[in-house]
């Protein structure tokens, strides 16, 4: 995501007035590395995003590869993790790199904090003449949408929306902070665009981590009824294209999915998961969070998968393991 | 629940009555002792929640400590069971004691038989002018909104609702019989309240089992979008204080659940189970009815969980064991 | 099916029109047997359900037996199969069967190749009077509903709907290309009758299947909140007497489920299998497609069911195997 397309960035911001301005108490004399007074920094991305003039985080080794190659100025981190870092790299190091990183993303992109429903919607075709729009549809602020796209009926275009030619939008949809490409069909009941489920756990009150990323969905895809698409958190959660999901998919926030895949109905695939292209899931199957799944994978309908599958496997099972293995076990 | 909030109590009625007038076909001839024909009954209550002037049931040894506990005046069981009850609760004995506890109920609660929709709704802003909501919100009977409170569009918030300060509920969501403290988030297309999968297997046309019960979701929760929360039959579904729950999670009807947990995507929790505090759940998890989880269990996602799990234990597998033994099998 | 009751059929049609007029390229010249200019095809039809004067396909050995017994005219399938069908019926050699019967069933059902929304829809007060209904209520060509039905609000009823008498129908819900008959109960947000995830694999962009089939519902059944039955491709989705499903269960294209059976939540059944009378399933377990599952059959929950399984059978696990097994494995 080089620039957020749906929320408004308040920076550039003092990277002192950063740290301190958040809620976490730091100060000055917190006891980590002076910081410059006067470095403006533009944004907060990811490590792989980030740029000279950005601040990133870094909170857990499975990252370390990106993070040897990150350019960003500075990054939120912990101290075990400090050597895996350039040493040109700010390390700004606290106990709770979420809680300190969701703090500074606030201060980029105050709108983000809440996903509280727009109320500053209207008819669809107050605005859309030409749309071909069923009864009781509703659309927010910053929404654009194609030719020969179709809109079905009791379906919310909240905000932040944009929508290519030749779209088909089934009934009883919910889209926010959503990016469909051209032919894209979204079926009935589907929520897309929704902020993860990320939060700090904190006991009395967890802390709601704000979600500026969006979902893109590449052409020619579908996504089934009552499936459910999370929107990034800092990334941007992808189906790619010609890629087809069944229904009561739950997709969640960050995850990468490539072309021409098949996924069955009821699969869930956890947080910031990348699938390669032609990847195939039987139903049911869920994919643990931060896991790579690559190219031409097969995943029978059931299975657990824990560990990262490389190219061209057939796996099933729970935990998921080579195919032969698991049917050879079924027939002991 | 020591009164019941939402139903009209028809009570007290006298004991015979009760039995007689059910649609069993029982008689004062059925062979079971006698019944006092003075004694007045006030309510129908679970094994734990019952007074004096209560009737209860016991149909299942597994509930065999609370059954030896009843402070009921009257209990419905079968044969094997009444070994459990304590020596001055009177004991009538049915072969089925399911089909007599909901016909009993029926009598207390007549308008509980059916879950048909109340079509007595009107726009939100007609009667509660100060609430932020959305477009299309339409509320029914006996609903108390407190301060601050957003609820979407689409929003049906049909009967016997009362909601908190500070909440925030998503669009197309239906809530009924439930009960939601100050600052909880229902997100989108949630439902909350339905009542729960009970009934009486009959061929031929199954027994429908009335839900007097109620959801409450105590103080800084959230439910997910697309989830399903079911009220109970003679208890309350509850959700404990600063619990969060991803989207498409099952909670069937009579669960408990604590604070302070986290529940990821797709879980289910089937009926009658309880949860304890600090309890973490991954994605697709399942717990089967009637199970006691402990305090600060963590469960890893995909597992099937069939049997009761002690305090601060970490399980994953399916059925679901220790997570070493988990881990262990996987480097096999 | 005898007759499509809700797709108009353009046939007859002659057969080597049906052939040569599809999108695939085939030319008389393609090398397979001749056609006899002449004959009239009145339908396409599953094996089991063709007519001497229709067209079928057969695409996988499971199908060999039905394949055997066959009375269609001509079967589009491949060389390795020729052999199990009769000698009198006319083969249809191509790599595609798929491609090539999705293209022969467009041309008798044109209709039916998308699945966009109807928007010819109207408020279901202005023709139907004599209905108890909520608000926002939509219908829309081709439904008939019976006397004593219920409908909630912000329901759609597409088209091609036929509801009995005394159902009741939840709010939030979709209904198309369905048969429900009397006393059937439709949750919530239940969708019923879409079209199902069926579709020929193609890079670029997959060729989707046209679902000319529908779901049919028999007396004194229920479907729980949010769950999806999609409606069959050739075949019609059924869901036996007095069956129950709980919520988030998800039925798909050409499932056929008996009568008396009890579905737990979030259980999944893929395209085309089947399931006696009487077969009980704990939530979330799974069943892979074209499976046939007996009467009398137990599942319990998450298990996933793998291969067939005979009549009075408990299974459990994944794969599922005896239940006596499963437990046996989980006291080591």
């Amino acid at each position: 995501m080089t620039k957020n397309p749906f929320f408004k960035n308040q920076g550039p911001i003092k990277l002192p007035n950063l740290i301190y301005n958040s809620k976490t108490g730091l100060t000055p004399e917190s006891g980590f590395d002076l910081l410059p007074e006067d470095v403006l920094i533009s944004d907060v991305k990811n490590l792989k995003d980030a740029t000279k003039n950005d601040i990133t985080f870094f909170h857990s080794a499975k990252y370390k590869e990106l993070a040897q190659s990150t350019k960003a100025f500075a990054c939120i981190t912990k101290k075990p993790l400090i050597k895996f870092l350039p040493t040109k790299c700010r390390k700004i190091c606290v106990d709770n790199v979420l809680l300190l990183t969701a703090q500074v993303t606030e201060q980029f992109y105050p709108d983000s904090i809440t996903d509280d429903n727009n109320f500053n919607l209207k008819p669809i075709n107050e605005n859309f003449k030409d749309i071909t729009s069923g009864q009781n549809t509703l659309v927010g602020p910053n929404v654009k949408i194609g030719n020969n796209t179709k809109i079905g009926h009791n379906t919310i275009i909240e905000q932040n929306v944009t929508i290519g030619n030749n779209c088909h939008i089934g009934s009883n949809v919910i889209l926010r902070n959503t990016f469909l490409e051209d032919n894209v069909h979204i079926l009935d009941s589907a929520i897309v665009g929704k902020k993860g489920f990320g939060f700090i756990p904190i006991k009395s009150m967890n802390y709601k981590y704000p979600h500026i990323g969006y979902v893109h969905v590449k052409k020619n895809s579908e996504i089934g009824s009552g499936s459910t698409i999370d929107r990034g958190s800092l990334s941007i959660t992808t189906i790619g294209e010609n890629t087809y999901l069944d229904n009561q998919v739950h997709v969640a926030h960050n995850v990468q999915i490539g072309n021409n895949c098949i996924i069955a109905g009821q699969v869930g695939i956890a947080g910031s998961a990348t699938l390669g292209n032609n990847v195939m899931i039987g139903g049911q199957a869920g994919i643990s969070g931060h896991l790579k799944i690559g190219n031409n994978v097969q995943i029978g309908g059931g299975s657990g998968v824990i560990k990262n599958i490389p190219d061209n496997s057939k796996v099933m099972g729970y935990p998921a393991t080579d195919i032969k293995n698991f049917l050879k076990e079924m027939r002991n």
